[in-house]
């Protein structure tokens, strides 16, 4: 049997005074948000949403409700971090139904793991809503699988994001195996040193690859590449968009464009 | 801005007569489809599911609308696939509104890959709504996140399905890796050689891991213990729920059990 039970469900699943939910609130696309995750919005009292959520996920959220916006679009200090644990904890004492709403996934780059750790030791009890994290919805976007049986059979995913000035520190050998299917989030500044570093550890350098942009969202951009041209493709995207790079044999643009992205370079 | 038009979703996003969309379910609790995905559901003329998609979800699929289950629980033979090929080309060529659904998300081990290029062949238009997969649903049920900043800074997918009789062929040196969160899909089976494999690999005995059963459905089961006892703790589960094991640092059960799972050998 894989019913729930109405009375099962509400007691394992409704925000509770005092409770905290991290929900997912998936790639920006309100519609990828899940059933359960636009319950838990509807039912806070009080919302804390990073800057990545977007107003069509935010309307969800009841009239009389709180907003709060947290955490920066990058970057984050672990000061701001300590602040977000203690905000969480003050409303849950105050016996408000919270919900913490990140982008994508709570649980893949999302330092869940310090806010969790921070409401258990204030004994707190804390739930969390999976979404869909971004490398899923700019799969989907470019109509591709992230695995391919026999050929693209391990599916990893790192975070480009490192402080500034520093290095990435990555496992480049693990990264440059020819059967692995890379996600690489916040990979727009770091794409040239991606590339280099890929190809250096004997990444072939026509591996496909795919420079998604604002995924799900109605300006949406997948540009399909290679990994020699990874840098030329990401110099195209203008502002501060956030971006995922797809790259591996799966994400080859089997019918629809054979060579790289051609770009004009201003003299 | 990031608000779709009602044209401009309706263009891109409905279930159109002679299109085919691939559709994630999610891990089982239908509270985890994605509204999109629910949408979908309901808008389609013909549902073809696998095994694993359960009743809480085929719940939504509007009367009179056609309902195929395809694909067996586990180890689909390539004539299988092809036979679902030739249908989901069929029912688009007779004008219906087909939704293919897979457990999880379509691109993590669901063998879209050869759904898209047959179908693509057909000249019949596919596309993607993505799913929860079940790594980050186990890691909701778990309460821990996937990945921890600083410490479990790369994350692997791998599925431990292989054909009868035959060895794993896996990257054990890059699963290896004190850094690496591994989820792996469809586990069960081989657990014993997982475990082995990877402390030979250099891994350490003692590194945290998670067995999940049937995850995010009512009889969920979540076993917390550590690779070294791994092949124990499977031997736990009865019957042929669908497995997933969660290996790395980022699992420790911080707070609730510091012991792995003690289990009655029977004489």
């Amino acid at each position: 049997m894989t019913h729930w039970s109405d009375a099962a469900r509400a007691e394992r699943d409704s925000a509770r005074p005092g409770d905290v939910w991290l929900v997912g609130a998936g790639p920006g696309d309100p519609e990828l948000l899940t059933l359960k995750a636009a319950r838990l919005i509807g039912e806070a009292d009080i919302v804390f949403h990073d800057a990545l959520v977007g107003r069509g996920v935010l309307a969800l959220i009841r009239p009389g409700a709180l907003t709060i916006a947290v955490g920066k679009r990058s970057g984050r200090h672990s000061k701001d971090q300590h602040s977000i644990n203690d905000l969480l904890i003050e409303a849950a004492r105050e016996g408000a139904r919270v919900v913490r709403l990140k982008g994508g996934d709570p649980s893949i780059f999302g330092r869940s793991g310090e806010e969790i750790a921070a409401l258990a030791s204030a004994g707190i009890t804390v739930r969390i809503c999976p979404g869909i994290t971004t490398a899923c919805a700019a799969a989907a976007g470019a109509v591709s699988s992230l695995t391919l049986r026999g050929l693209s059979r391990q599916l990893i995913f790192v975070t480009a994001h490192a402080r500034a000035g520093e290095a990435l520190d990555l496992d480049w050998a693990a990264l440059a195996a020819e059967q692995s299917s890379l996600a690489i989030y916040m990979g727009r500044a770091a794409a040239p040193e991606v590339a280099r570093k890929l190809i250096g550890a004997g990444r072939a350098g026509t591996t496909p690859a795919v420079v998604a942009v604002n995924v799900s969202l109605p300006d949406e951009r997948l540009i399909h590449t290679r990994l020699d041209a990874l840098a030329f493709a990401v110099a195209t995207i203008s502002g501060d968009a956030p971006t995922m790079l797809l790259v591996g044999e799966a994400f080859a643009d089997r019918g629809r464009v054979a060579a790289p992205v051609r770009i004009a370079i201003k003299a």
